[in-house]
């Protein structure tokens, strides 16, 4: 096991009618505010009138700043940057999923630092300090309301690049697990694979003897799994099954499942390429490459691979012939993800595989991506193959 | 599942040589500290040296008290609270196990508040506030290094207590596995049966749907029962097993297994009587009264049981014969508790059988216990024979 320091920060306020906490909260933090959100569902629903009217009983004031849109763009962070400066903001709340969590999160960086934000991202320098932010998380997925990560993307490139810092991690996060009935489901989905994605980067790791975090990743994958199984056979109002999912989703990114180990990454890595091309939501990314990863590696791997496969997918017979058992992992992982909806080929997804190349040439920018296994640009390219199959 | 807060402000810091980050924490905090032990295997083992050298080195002075026993005294409480206050210090750093910490948490609430500080354990009174204390962990059991409990007694009745307050966790907590490798077996064992039981407080509840964190129990259990049996099995110095321990220890009692659900915490509270009474290490009083508890409980919720003896103590046939599964695991549970070489039975500890009606009695001071199942003075009674059997 691996040395390690866990400081988790975020206060988590879990359940019905939560978010009329809002108000209370980000009063600890300054009397004004930028509320941060995408301008869609969150305001159609009448969750950002409830927000509003927990800020305004809580003597807080606001400036609005919306129109965060999937895979959050670098304008309306600079946007963003602009209003808190010139408003004299000391306090972000961002109101909605991963998008705009992040977005929030860019723009704390960007408010308390000189220069271009952007810079931060392209590792050209690091980040000392940030304004606080809170969260009332309604898409489970990203779990950016209680993790240290933010991935924006520049449309000029297009790249999409990450930051990780302690800074940034959320002062409080508010999950009302209600919040996430009216998901169309697709957007359900792309979040359970997003959730589910980073407790497996979390869970491959060449680092032996981390027995309490495996049994923790493996169990949270099977919770996961049940749960999403009931909410897509009529359980889209289950409020167990719906909280579930919610706390899953950020306990798989606040990095207790990564205590003691080293993670992978490198399905997230060659996953932004492809969203970074074809804009594909970042969960359905996933559903496609992290079988084609597993794929990849289980003859480099196969009992560890087989273990998966068993604990978590339920597949028999390991003992006797661990490659055919990993194999069957893959297949039921891939027919778990189709049964709720998502791909499982860039084909499923029309994402160009002409487009394969290219998109293994950018993963590389910065050099091989991964720890589990460092995947060069012929891995990659490999990979991205399997996908397309 | 129960709306919830989840606040764990405790930054951990585990690993080799991580006690010499003493210093440097604690002196984010105050310029002069009480460093506080028991002044037995700690000082022996140079642990003390090294701490007041990390100490040194962040210019921060100190004014020891030593003398922490097991079951923690509340006569040394009110002497650390005449230090803290007569010399003016402002955090306290405790080195040792939980009653080291349990003992520094009861002196930080007294240092801050006016009157008795017993006052407080008796209920007549709420906490407001406490000073910051730190924890440098040599004994994985009772989770007090990240958890918001305190347990004190007092000598006087003998009565034992505990409180539970946000403020009185600990604002870091140094674990370093290698602290581990000295303690006597008998130590290490009391230990481990003290983390499953905070494991097993939180899973038996009546809350349904609480599947991911039923998941993450067993799954903690499991781990700690299969490393427990390596350090057993001649793997004392066994750097990963006694870190999967250390680490399993302090997330047992975060209430992280906790969220969503209201746990029983009935065997801690029956337990509190034999300790009070016989001054019986508390995690030998658990391995005792847990299986006790099981038993009693097996005809009431058998399914539960049953679905325990399965998932954590590997019983087959839970289908066919969920009783006969669930009377296989506490066999199996008591037997595990043996091999590492703790008592299952009063006799076995000494405990006078003929005391059963006098601890029944104080166990209902306060009125029924545990919330699983509300025990009455009968119940206890009954429970307390099981293990006298």
């Amino acid at each position: 096991m691996q040395n390690f320091e866990y400081y988790v920060r975020t206060k988590i306020i879990f359940g019905k009618d939560t978010e009329s906490k809002a108000g209370g909260e980000a009063a600890q933090y300054a009397q004004r505010i930028l509320l941060h959100h995408s301008g869609g569902h969150a305001v159609k629903s009448g969750l950002i009138d409830r927000v509003k009217t927990s800020l305004k009983n809580a003597g807080v004031e606001w400036v609005e700043l919306d129109g965060v849109q999937p895979n959050p763009r670098l304008s309306l962070v600079y946007k963003g940057i602009d209003i808190v400066k010139k408003e004299k903001l000391g306090f972000i709340l961002a109101v909605g999923g991963g998008s705009v969590i992040d977005s929030a999160k860019a723009i704390s960086v960007g408010a308390v630092n000189e220069g271009d934000v952007w810079d931060f991202f392209e590792r050209k320098k690091t980040v000392p300090q940030s304004m606080p932010i809170g969260a009332v998380v309604t898409i489970p997925a990203a779990g950016s309301e209680s993790s240290n990560s933010c991935v924006i993307t520049d449309e000029r490139g297009p790249w999409k690049r990450g930051i990780n810092y302690e800074c940034i991690r959320p002062a409080f996060a508010i999950l009302n697990p209600e919040l996430s009935y009216s998901l169309p489901p697709y957007q359900t989905a792309c979040g359970i694979a997003d959730m589910m994605a980073h407790i497996m980067e979390r869970y491959f790791t060449r680092e032996p003897h981390v027995e309490l975090t495996d049994e923790l990743c493996e169990g949270a994958l099977r919770a996961i799994i049940r749960n999403a199984r009931a909410i897509f056979s009529g359980g889209e109002k289950n409020y167990d099954a719906r909280a579930e999912i919610m706390w899953a989703g950020a306990l798989a990114h606040n990095n207790l499942l990564g205590t003691g180990r080293i993670g992978d990454w490198g399905s997230h890595q060659i996953g932004h390429e492809v969203s970074a091309l074809f804009d594909t939501t970042h969960g359905a990314v996933l559903s496609i490459l992290f079988p084609a990863w597993i794929q990849y590696n289980i003859k480099e791997d196969t009992p560890r691979l087989a273990r998966f496969a068993e604990k978590v997918w339920g597949v028999d017979g390991a003992f006797y012939d661990p490659e055919q058992a990993a194999k069957e992992g893959v297949f039921r992982m891939k027919h778990f993800f189709r049964s709720i909806g998502l791909p499982v080929s860039f084909a499923e997804a029309k994402i160009d595989a002409a487009k394969i190349p290219e998109m293994a040439k950018r993963a590389v920018k910065f050099g091989p991506v991964g720890n589990y296994r460092k995947l060069d640009e012929k891995d990659i390219a490999a990979i991205y193959r399997i996908a397309a199959e």
